[in-house]
């Protein structure tokens, strides 16, 4: 099961600040989660990746390892150094036969978008020659690598017009695409006849405003755990290692996106439920839109965390 | 430009003698090539691979690395240690964008087949998703990486019944799908308009005979090197570091194809001509087959190396 | 915490029966450790190594790697191919600022020795130039990495007579050299004021014989764990992924030392008391011998585990 | 052998056009290179580090890497963003038995302070021991590796007051403390009766200033290549991956000093004569001061390059 942990802020915050120095950072979280679907391969070190962005309207810059996370120099001293307002970051565990490579680490970008996934296609192997065979040459010929996550970005960009190219996008593009990613999906997963169950908790961003999912191909499980939290800073108190999203005023001027709370706060996070599209637009303003197709099931009981 | 080596023999080298101790063997060509076609990437130091079998009728054993050969500890140390009659290795350059991972890095197995390739196919992703349709999912999905050459295997091994399970092939069956795959590569790249020159010198391996080739899809340009020698030993004169193929008898025990002589005495080795098939039989017979295709061209002026 | 396992018989285990295919081996501890002293950093993924003799009276052979062992595709494949007769492995997390490199992997070796350590040294800076001043130049001439664990076995090598070139040791000889090495550091580390707790599970083997420590620096505390098991095979319970220790006759033709047990049979495996040294003999004959020195603590209460 | 280059400007520098993009990049270089001394190990594929400072009076930032620079996506993505005035790289062939391993990668860091070395200390291993009883504890156990270039760092920062927690230097101070270095090193290499040559290229910043040599421990031999170039602007001619150091007025706002020419503008670089030391001042004034000790000598003949 991997992690995964989106920022976006009026202002750049140290990339230290989010991903090494917090007690709880995702990069901790690799190696003791709380919140787990699947037992069996309990731990992220296979890998991570950064995305992040230093000005709008041009392309991110991404940092990834087959190293855990937690033993990279390279990230320590980097996180030291780099700002941004708007970051990526992904903690990997290998899921059945994919290999460790740094071709299969999140996230990836294409033009100015960046997409990173939590979860897995179940039943993937049976839709991919389709999901190939129906992507445009330029997206089909830019996969670098295996995974189901990468091919589902790949879907994604098929939807849109000119993803190569073009500098930004509106968010409602964004969340227009993002579901209809899932809806096809859904329909090749129904026409091949998989039974297995798909977490796609998807993340993009185009520099400017995110998109991201809690979803499930199920109307009676609960997804894989995604949460969110804003306010007007996202600081350490004091240098205790202990972070807290600060709600100085009215205004939010940071959201945080997570698959797990990155603060011993509880009541900082909200859970995101299943079966919903979250937008965050360029002014930060945050919208929940719930997925209404046959897994939507307004009854279904979330698991405590 | 890659370098490739085979070896076979009647009874097991210890991979140190083949690998790291000569002075001239493909890991030191991985940095001080001469004969190379290409110069703007002259260096094989994109990683690298072996493979070997320690019995016949089971499946080998690969070893592979994103670092260079000439300072990888392990290999170093494993060479010292590992003996075997049958042995592939491999010294990478990236070509254009491909990703330097280890699922990149030759040689591949399926079964009880390994395969390596040196050369590249132009105009590759032209005729990608042809070919990957024309796959049967078995081998469809077992593809790990994103080169030409692992392609190019996918495609040899969809010529032959069975590859996942069968223990072992005619050589006359392995000699036939080789024809097939380079064939069925010319068509399509023919039909896809494709004028970039194609060099496929594959080799392949079930454990017991050998086929490779030293193809160009020309009728007068060069293909990439590739030599034979063979003898009774192939060992060291003394501690020098300068190996030979020693002639003791008339028999045969031994052969060695290479993209470039491993020995300093030029006459040890032989060219193998353009557009040609070789096949080294079980008992290690050589036998040469002349491609007869329409890049057939018997008054071709080989270069001197 | 790091966590070892040695392995001696009197035929070769094919490395995956003994490292990759048990359900409870050391690379599934290397994510999932039951019996830990130090839960601050949990996770055993900042390398591995494994070490092995083929045949008597030579170099053993060692594979390391700063990946974590279950994501690294070398390590499967070699482990289905290579057998021996005496293996060390051992997983490693990181302490303290300690980078992760390829040289500070367990086990190191010298001469036809070899050498793992499960704990770590309290207060070893404070110790450390006094070490490497003891040190004949070829010992500590040989040091690559930075590592407490490669420091002690430059002191025990110390403490033998021409550790470079001999072939074997008495395990008479070894013993004595290993309680040498631990009352040297207890007095360097005693006359430093050195206070915190130094865990010192220390292996080492010529090959022929295993000399092994399960010891702490403390009367009342817990050492590492350590455990041992013998039989006359180790082998797979059909192919559940379950081992047992078979216990088909009265000989001993395996012996197991390990951080963990690697089986779920607890009555398999013998809890190696604290402050203790552990011989294997050619023969695997198996003797435990109490450390008596100011540490020594008969009534000390065991952990349960 | 080694290659090293160092820029320092009055503004800001995109990593890429100083490290990837020139067609003779210090990259590039890395295998194709020119002017050697040392043609056993032509290539400079054993890992690179590139350092850079962001803003003054703030420790610098370190990225190295075991993988060769040419095919490092991190360095090629990195560059396009990171920007820089003052900026350390380097690209290392190993030497002897040191191994690869990112705790060898230059440059190195301490306080406040970056080092790097193109050369090596020949007889290192017999004033190894008496250089590290030299050192103060904090730098004692800050050594990370085993190489001769960061055991001669480390001695240099043993002739500086508080080098752990001061934030800048004057230029004076550091040119003494090299002086110093070198005259220490000579001094004990004679007393060990050592006879190797020795290559001392240092470079070494606090952020604001400059000092580097090009140092030959012999009267007739000649130094690794070392040159140096300075104008107004080190840019791109258009597209052409072709880069020139413009001269477009009388000021000096850019200095690089560089192993190898990094344009093909031969006149653009100045040969760096034997033992002498430059320093760059804050304000980017460029010294160049003839170290005159026992290996001085004015006549010596400068290989053509």
């Amino acid at each position: 099961m991997c992690r995964f942990l989106l920022y976006k802020s009026n202002s750049p915050i140290l990339l230290a600040d989010l991903l090494t120095r917090p007690a709880h950072s995702i990069i901790m979280q690799s190696f003791n989660c709380k919140l787990r679907l699947d037992m069996r391969r309990p731990m992220n070190g296979d890998g991570f990746g950064i995305g992040w962005f230093d000005e709008p309207r041009t392309q991110g810059c991404i940092f990834t390892s087959t190293l855990p996370a937690w033993s990279n120099t390279n990230l320590q001293r980097l996180a030291e150094k780099i700002k941004s307002a708007l970051v990526f970051a992904h903690v990997r565990a290998t899921t059945g036969d994919t290999a460790t490579s740094e071709s299969n680490c999140h996230p990836w970008q294409f033009g100015n978008l960046m997409w990173m996934h939590n979860g897995s296609i179940g039943g993937f192997e049976r839709i991919k020659r389709r999901l190939q065979n129906e992507l445009r040459d330029e997206i089909y010929l830019s996969i670098q690598g295996t995974t189901d996550s990468e091919h589902a970005f790949a879907l994604f960009l098929n939807m849109l017009d000119s993803p190569a190219t073009r500098v930004e996008f509106s968010h409602e593009e964004l969340r227009q695409a993002m579901l209809a990613t899932i809806a096809q999906l859904n329909q090749w997963l129904d026409e091949a006849g998989v039974e297995e169950t798909s977490l796609l908790n998807f993340a993009v961003t185009d520099g400017q405003c995110v998109v991201c999912t809690r979803y499930i191909t199920s109307a009676d499980l609960d997804g894989a755990s995604l949460f969110y939290s804003s306010g007007s800073e996202f600081k350490s108190e004091a240098d205790s290692g202990q972070y807290r999203m600060v709600k100085a005023n009215r205004r939010e001027d940071v959201v945080v996106v997570a698959s797990e709370p990155l603060t011993y706060e509880r009541s900082d996070w909200l859970t995101i439920p299943n079966n919903t599209l979250l937008v965050i637009t360029p002014r930060l303003n945050v919208h929940l839109h719930p997925i209404r197709d046959k897994y939507w099931n307004p009854r279904r009981r979330q698991l405590a965390c």
